[in-house]
């Protein structure tokens, strides 16, 4: 195939996965149908779906993608990091700074839409098993980096740590998604990092 | 009113709420219908709404009952305590060995059905923040009376500690709400216990 034509399908391929995280971040995975999709895509049915071959695959294909790029910020900032951003970024409008187009509320619409999928539907929960795993690894060769670094505590084993960073982030998006008030949220995420770095002890 | 009469209205009213937990535990708010009710409380709907005007009051008396219980057992062991006994008690079956008359696994069900419910119902939601300050407030009364008797850290303001123990409490319950393995998770609760505790640093 030559290489316009793959960097075209990539470029219609990321419209269609911006578009239908918008879509799926405010209506839900029930509620963003065909024709919201096309309006949050600026594509018709058929376009859309010549990519993807239904809306299930369409909404793995985002969950998938956005996981990896959650994983990126983990590897290059930390789990606490992401963390942060979904705090920092839940009250804000329009495309992040850096251009990714795309912002971490819409991350967080993702995230949560996967979390009550989990909870209610067992054929989702099997595959999105293995996706779930490149969260924990990017997390696990993060801290595993920051441990020969020195930066990291030396008394816990990293999947402990990892474990931990992982369910304070649930905590985090349930919180977010109960529209719980989230303004002093900042300090404990200070604490949590606190946790995992290196402790300097008197024993 | 007699006493007799008094002490026969509260256990009728715990007959309800005991049945009712486990009922709407196993079936979610809006699977509990009446019939289930009916035959998990042994009673009749006509004897179940004489005690609660109707399912809306009967699930906010239950999810009031079972803070209170959970925040009982904040005041005498702590919020890990808490998190331990649901990680303890989510396969378990049968009643608690203290004779509560119910089980870890069905406050589980209860608080999932809160979570839900905060996040889809925005009366629910207001109705529901008041209710919620009592695990909050019995939390903080927890960590001061233990930061006088010389247990916890110094160094982090008790409400930062007590948002980060809630933080932790719902991605936990979030987490086994999601299937997600948690056989693992012992180390990661000592980690956070031992987060709140004292420090002896060098410096």
């Amino acid at each position: 195939m030559p290489r316009v034509s793959q960097d075209h399908l990539e470029a219609r391929r990321r419209q269609i996965l911006d578009g239908a995280r918008a879509c799926f971040a405010r209506h839900g995975y029930e509620g963003a149908t065909v024709r919201r999709l096309e309006e949050a895509t600026g594509l018709s049915r058929g376009a859309i779906f010549h990519h993807f071959r239904d809306k299930e695959s369409l909404f793995l294909a985002l969950a998938e993608d956005d996981a990896l790029r959650m994983a990126e910020v983990v590897a290059e900032q930390g789990l606490v990091q992401v963390m942060r951003d979904l705090l920092a970024g839940r009250r804000e409008d329009g495309p992040d700074e850096d251009g990714r187009g795309e912002h971490p509320a819409d991350w967080l619409g993702t995230r949560l839409e996967v979390s009550r999928r989990l909870r209610t539907d067992p054929d989702f929960r099997a595959r999105w098993a293995e996706r779930s795993e490149q969260l924990t690894k990017a997390t696990q060769d993060r801290l595993r980096r920051q441990r020969e670094a020195g930066n990291l505590r030396d008394d816990v084993p990293v999947e402990v740590l990892s474990d931990f960073l992982e369910l304070v982030l649930e905590g985090l998006v349930s919180h977010l998604a109960m529209g719980l008030p989230a303004d002093d949220l900042g300090p404990v995420l200070d604490l949590v990092e606190e946790t995992v770095r290196r402790h300097r002890r008197s024993s």
